[in-house]
């Protein structure tokens, strides 16, 4: 039975030294005033913090950073054993240098590991451990580390060894960030949703309200969200494969590949992946829309008016074979597209992805999304079919919303077309192979 | 070349050694009458118990636990040995210790290791090793561990190291699990959805039946099942934040967190994920009965005979704008519920809550987690409506279903609303930080 | 800070290069002609190969294998070293040996380990490294393959124990595959859908055409794929669960286990899981092309017409209840029959089937696979329903697309069923048990 010291009775080092009891660790407390109250794990003892240290090498600091500068007093105690280094901070980035490597600088003498600063108190307490299982483990001293990821692995934790203690910034920073490559592709979107929704209610509200004096703001809650989040998924779907073709356009001009891109590029480049996410989640919400047309009252009202006026006037509607081709085909398009983007999804699932290799990968990543955002976009062209650029579909000089959805996804696919062509891709291929 | 001894040439036995042949061990078979058979797997000897114990310094005891007392007679050959049992019960719990410390008393001398319990016979055979690639081992020896732990590494498996012996009987209880955390969902989602098909069947086959001889029974197959559904899931979603709002009343009243919460509230906190999930099901199951309907026979018959209808009584239809709005922004809202309970969904799936921090996962599971539970609420309390608690809906005074439905959800929201005013919130902010 | 020698300064040499210098090791490159480039990255040395040979004791090959010979020169100065081959081939099997095997013969006196060879150039450059953490590691040197995996888990890679040299061959084949598991699957689901296209465009398109001169070509946009892909889907699902009634009967009529089944069944028993995923997307298209039903103009056409008529006509349309009856159940039966079928797909998630045991795994692919087919099944059954064999349905005398495909499903489930009845049950446990 190993013994473990930890150094402070506040909640973390509780919960820490409930869990390790709980596994069959003995532990023994350091605190300023070691007395034995109900709210310590039962079967822990307290000592004053040079008398705690005593009892084991491995001690583990559950102290708030700023609290740290007693540690000094120790120094000799605390000589060649392992200092634990669970700290976290506020804000992301808040010391110049990270709380272990401060550890390491105020007592020089032993081997400081940073690790369980990913593991909240409640979770370990109340063994809710979904999210947050994996414990980033670094630290200059090799044996050191492994002795805490053997501590973390019987606890039930997932150890990842991150290398020395430089990485000790990087893993305090961890648990501060709210999706942070998410964050432009919601920000874009949100951007896109709203500018397209101001767009549409001028088109769609406004303009008949002004012309006819019709009411129509009902369409807000279904039929313009209709139009906006199609709309979105198409551009951000384009946006995805818009980079690549940047890239390939800039290795062709330079001759190289062995320029960095510039910054923006890479950045846009790295968040592809959430970019496809988010208009895979828009592109949900449009079939979803779509598929709940008919049971929405001012659809069925309009087509029972238009029944009740054709009966009433006992006028044949003749069947147009075009129209069915047509409408048919732009909606097997859009199921087709939809059905290959789903597909997309899940194998960007990290189980997934893993078990398929990097040929497989760019095969459907590349391959199949390319495939995607063709039928997406031949989805939309169809849509618009024989009303697509006739003026009478203007209102106040504005085209409908999807003409301007089309740009983009149009241009990626023309140059890409372009880049593919057999001359062009030879010369690409092989700068990519290295080739200057 | 590595040897490993078998003990018994059953089922077991002979896949295992079949396997470890593969994989390039060397294998001894002991039994009770060693004659070579075409049974085992070509390339191993097999020799009489204690001649083929001495071969190897590892033994795989593959033999049911009621013949483990032959072992005794063995003592001497087997001291120092790693003994590996792989023995499963047929019941839980069904000897007072596991089989694996009672070998360890048989066999003092020997260091006893649990593991590969969980691999059946046939997927070891057939490679159909989907499940079950991990191999829980545990041992008091942790060399012994290690080494045993190689060797399922070598056989293609994942082994986890559980600790000491004392974790045997975890393990030998684990393959007889079915869903245990899935059975007090599973029960509540049955009993409710019994409970509610009863009420409706009153409702809306009986009464019509006693007070208009109408027949229909028919509505059983689609309509009260997509009365059913959503209800249920309703309730379950709501009683996935109940124990939580439970939870910090208590904290607040008792004054502190140090006290455990009774059993039955850890047990429903500890199954919300489950809760939740089967919500989800149930929820999936109501969207896919509701974009049904429009292709129901019974829905189209209807519709066309009111048209009928209308277009004989040469009746306008004047359009209501507020209905509109209303029906619009239900099935609106009913959208953005069903999209983030999904999201919920996919954050649940093991890889991507792994790559998910803390802080994050919390966001995700209670922020999005209220914000489902704020939009679904709403979407049935807008589908009630006008109508909502008027005397006419009543049918021998009991009233439609989803009124029933919304009492849990409202509730909840209710009290979450009350403790995330400032005041209370900050009392209990303080309770969870381990003020007293 | 470990020094690691790099042969080749092409296009992987110089990316891993990068990669290690990132992630604090030093980097030495051997080449022919060593001159410092500004392609190479900086902070790296180059030096001729056995120059740079000297400088470490762990040496990354990354050379085509054509120009592996010159190293027989270098004998000496690699003796006791460890080489790690990362070399690929362009075609699966090229050469009889692996490459990492011509090494070893090549230079015996070096540890020869394999791997890297899964990552791309590029994506260690980039850090798009989705698809690919993964490194398979093989070598007779169980230090030397340890060494490798420590540099492996530096960078940020996952490495994969694969045992001896022997598995290279594997290991050098596994990058050049393209979904192997998954080719048969897709050719025989796009065989039955080209066979069901025929079949459907002559009985739809080809036939009225012919008898009645009508022009039914768009149906082929939507109505002949949703006859296609529910039938391809049927029929697949049925294929998952032949293999398995086919072996209980062979080990019923052989009496035993042990033989070896036909190539054919075991290639077959090991695609299941492919076939049923395939199924399922079919069924996923069955369904989108299922609910999009009611906003085809196609469908709003007939119905507007029909009620039209019955308007002019005054006539009343009568209410068949068991007409709602059938139309509703096969519809119910559908919606629950396809619930099951995408938990089925959702617990072959590799992280979801990894959670749940054995048991766990076989109840619901076995026992809620057979229900799924079950209901899908009795799905397409109800829905054929009364005009189910009555001549009128037979156009040139060919059958309807769905009384083909409920062949095989209903053969497999009468078989299934004599399989499961006491007495046949009980002999093949027996035999499953390992009884002869
Ligand atoms: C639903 C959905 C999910 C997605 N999930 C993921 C995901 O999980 N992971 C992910 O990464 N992306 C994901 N994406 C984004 C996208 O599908 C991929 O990034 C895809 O690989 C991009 O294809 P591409 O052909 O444009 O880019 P790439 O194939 O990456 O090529 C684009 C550029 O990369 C460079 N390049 C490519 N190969 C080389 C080479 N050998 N040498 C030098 N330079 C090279 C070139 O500059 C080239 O122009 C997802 C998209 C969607 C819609
Ligand atoms: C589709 C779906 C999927 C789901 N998947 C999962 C899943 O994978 N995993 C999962 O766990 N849940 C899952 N859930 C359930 C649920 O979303 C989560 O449990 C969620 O975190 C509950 O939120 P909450 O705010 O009520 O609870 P919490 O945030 O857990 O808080 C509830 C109570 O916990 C206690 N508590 C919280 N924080 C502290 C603290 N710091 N110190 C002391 N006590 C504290 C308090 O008593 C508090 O009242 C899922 C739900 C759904 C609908
Ligand atoms: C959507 C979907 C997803 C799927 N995903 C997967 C997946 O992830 N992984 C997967 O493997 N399959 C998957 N499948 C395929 C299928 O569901 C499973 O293979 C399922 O286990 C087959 O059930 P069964 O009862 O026919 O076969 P089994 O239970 O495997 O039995 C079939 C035959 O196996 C042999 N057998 C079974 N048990 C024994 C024994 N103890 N001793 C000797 N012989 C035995 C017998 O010959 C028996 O006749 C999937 C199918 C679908 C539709
Ligand atoms: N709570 C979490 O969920 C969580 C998660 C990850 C990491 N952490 C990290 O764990 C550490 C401790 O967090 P916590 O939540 O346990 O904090 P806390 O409850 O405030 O406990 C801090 C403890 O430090 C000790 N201490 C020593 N010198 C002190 C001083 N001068 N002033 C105040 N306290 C002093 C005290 O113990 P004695 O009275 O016994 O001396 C006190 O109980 C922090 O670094 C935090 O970042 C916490
Ligand atoms: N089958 C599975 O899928 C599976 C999965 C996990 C764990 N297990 C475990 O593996 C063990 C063996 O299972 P099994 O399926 O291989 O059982 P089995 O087929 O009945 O084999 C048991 C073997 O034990 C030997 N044995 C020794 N003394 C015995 C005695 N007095 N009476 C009977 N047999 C005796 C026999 O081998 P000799 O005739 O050669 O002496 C016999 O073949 C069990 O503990 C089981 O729980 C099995
Ligand atoms: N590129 C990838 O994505 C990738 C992925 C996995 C594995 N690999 C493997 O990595 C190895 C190298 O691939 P690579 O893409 O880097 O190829 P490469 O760009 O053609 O580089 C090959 C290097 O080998 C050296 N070399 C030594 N003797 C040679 C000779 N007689 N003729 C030509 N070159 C000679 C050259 O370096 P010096 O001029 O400095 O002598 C040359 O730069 C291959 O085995 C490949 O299968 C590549
Ligand atoms: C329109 C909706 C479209 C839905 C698409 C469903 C697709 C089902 C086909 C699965 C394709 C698997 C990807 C193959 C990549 C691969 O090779 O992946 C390879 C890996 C590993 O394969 P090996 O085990 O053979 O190594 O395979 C998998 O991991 C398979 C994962 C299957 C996941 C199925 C998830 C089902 C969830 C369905 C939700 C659908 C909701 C629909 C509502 C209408
Ligand atoms: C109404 C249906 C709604 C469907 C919702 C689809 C949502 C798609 C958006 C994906 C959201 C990802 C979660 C983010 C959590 C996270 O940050 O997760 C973080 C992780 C890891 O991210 P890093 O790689 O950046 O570290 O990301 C993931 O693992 C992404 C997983 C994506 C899974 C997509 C699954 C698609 C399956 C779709 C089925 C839909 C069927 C619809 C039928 C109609
Ligand atoms: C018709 C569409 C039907 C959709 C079905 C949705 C099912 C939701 C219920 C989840 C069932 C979980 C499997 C249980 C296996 C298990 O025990 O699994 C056990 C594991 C591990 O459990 P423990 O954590 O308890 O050990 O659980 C899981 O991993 C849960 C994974 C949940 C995955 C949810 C994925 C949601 C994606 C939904 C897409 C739906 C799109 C619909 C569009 C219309
Ligand atoms: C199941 C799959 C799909 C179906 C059934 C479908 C159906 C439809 C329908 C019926 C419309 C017309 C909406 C209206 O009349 O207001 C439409 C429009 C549109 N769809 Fe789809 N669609 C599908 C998938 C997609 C996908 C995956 C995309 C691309 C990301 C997409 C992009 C669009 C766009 C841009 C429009 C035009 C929106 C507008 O301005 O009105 N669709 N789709
Ligand atoms: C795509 C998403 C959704 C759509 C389109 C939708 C649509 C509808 C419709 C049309 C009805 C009326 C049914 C009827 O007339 O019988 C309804 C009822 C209802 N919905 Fe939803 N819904 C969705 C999601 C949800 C979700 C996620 C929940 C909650 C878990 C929910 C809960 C309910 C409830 C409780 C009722 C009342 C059932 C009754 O008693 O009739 N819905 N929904
Ligand atoms: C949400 C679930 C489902 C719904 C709502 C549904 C609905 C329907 C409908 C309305 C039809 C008639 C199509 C037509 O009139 O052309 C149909 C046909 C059919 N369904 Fe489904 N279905 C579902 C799931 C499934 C599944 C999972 C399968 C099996 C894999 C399946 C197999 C079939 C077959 C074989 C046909 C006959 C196709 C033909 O020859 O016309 N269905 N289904």
């Amino acid at each position: 039975q190993e013994t473990i010291c930890i150094f402070g009775t506040g909640d973390y080092g509780r919960s820490l030294g409930f869990k390790m009891l709980q596994c069959g660790f003995s532990v023994v407390f350091g605190s300023r005033n070691p007395r034995m109250t109900s709210i310590l794990p039962s079967g822990a003892d307290v000592l004053s913090y040079s008398e705690a240290a005593q009892k084991s090498d491995i001690i583990i600091v559950a102290i708030h950073r700023d609290h740290y500068d007693f540690l000094t007093e120790l120094i000799e105690v605390l000589d060649g054993k392992i200092l634990v280094d669970i700290s976290n901070n506020l804000k992301i980035n808040q010391y110049p240098e990270s709380n272990a490597e401060y550890l390491a600088q105020l007592v020089p003498g032993a081997h400081v590991v940073k690790a369980f600063n990913t593991i909240s108190a409640w979770a370990l307490q109340s063994g809710a451990l979904d999210a947050s299982r994996q414990v980033f483990v670094c630290g200059n001293d090799s044996e050191a580390k492994q002795r805490v990821m053997d501590i973390a692995r019987t606890l039930g934790l997932t150890p990842l060894d991150q290398g020395s203690l430089m990485a000790a910034k990087e893993i305090e920073n961890y648990p501060l960030q709210l999706f942070p490559m998410w964050r432009f592709p919601f920000y874009l979107s949100a951007a896109l949703c709203v500018f397209f929704f101001v767009y549409c209610v001028i088109r769609d509200v406004i303009y008949p309200y002004v012309n006819e004096k019709k009411d129509n703001t009902f369409l807000m809650a279904v039929t313009i969200p209709n139009r906006i989040f199609p709309v979105t998924a198409l551009i951000l779907l384009a946006l995805v494969y818009l980079p690549g073709v940047i890239a390939a356009i800039l290795q062709l001009y330079r001759g190289t590949k062995y320029h960095r891109f510039p910054d923006w590029l890479d950045h846009w480049m790295l968040c592809r992946k959430q970019l496809g996410l988010v208009a895979l989640g828009f592109a949900c919400l449009h079939v979803l829309y779509t598929l709940v047309i008919p049971i929405r009252y001012y659809v069925r009202w309009r087509i029972r008016n238009a029944t009740v006026k054709q009966a009433i006037s006992k006028k044949e509607d003749p069947f147009s074979t075009s129209t069915a081709w047509l409408n048919d085909s732009y909606i097997a398009l859009g199921i087709l597209g939809f059905f290959l983007f789903v597909l997309l999804g899940i194998t960007s699932l990290p189980s997934v992805s893993n078990k398929v290799n990097w040929r497989e990968f760019r095969f459907v990543q590349s391959k199949l999304g390319y495939l995607t955002l063709i039928l997406c976009t031949a989805h939309t062209l169809v849509y618009g079919g024989k009303k697509f650029l006739s003026p009478s579909v203007l209102k106040w000089y504005l085209p409908s919303a999807y003409i301007l959805a089309l740009i983009i996804p149009c241009t990626v696919l023309v140059i890409k077309f372009i880049l593919i062509m057999p001359c062009i891709d030879r010369t690409l291929t092989r700068i990519r192979q290295g080739w200057e």
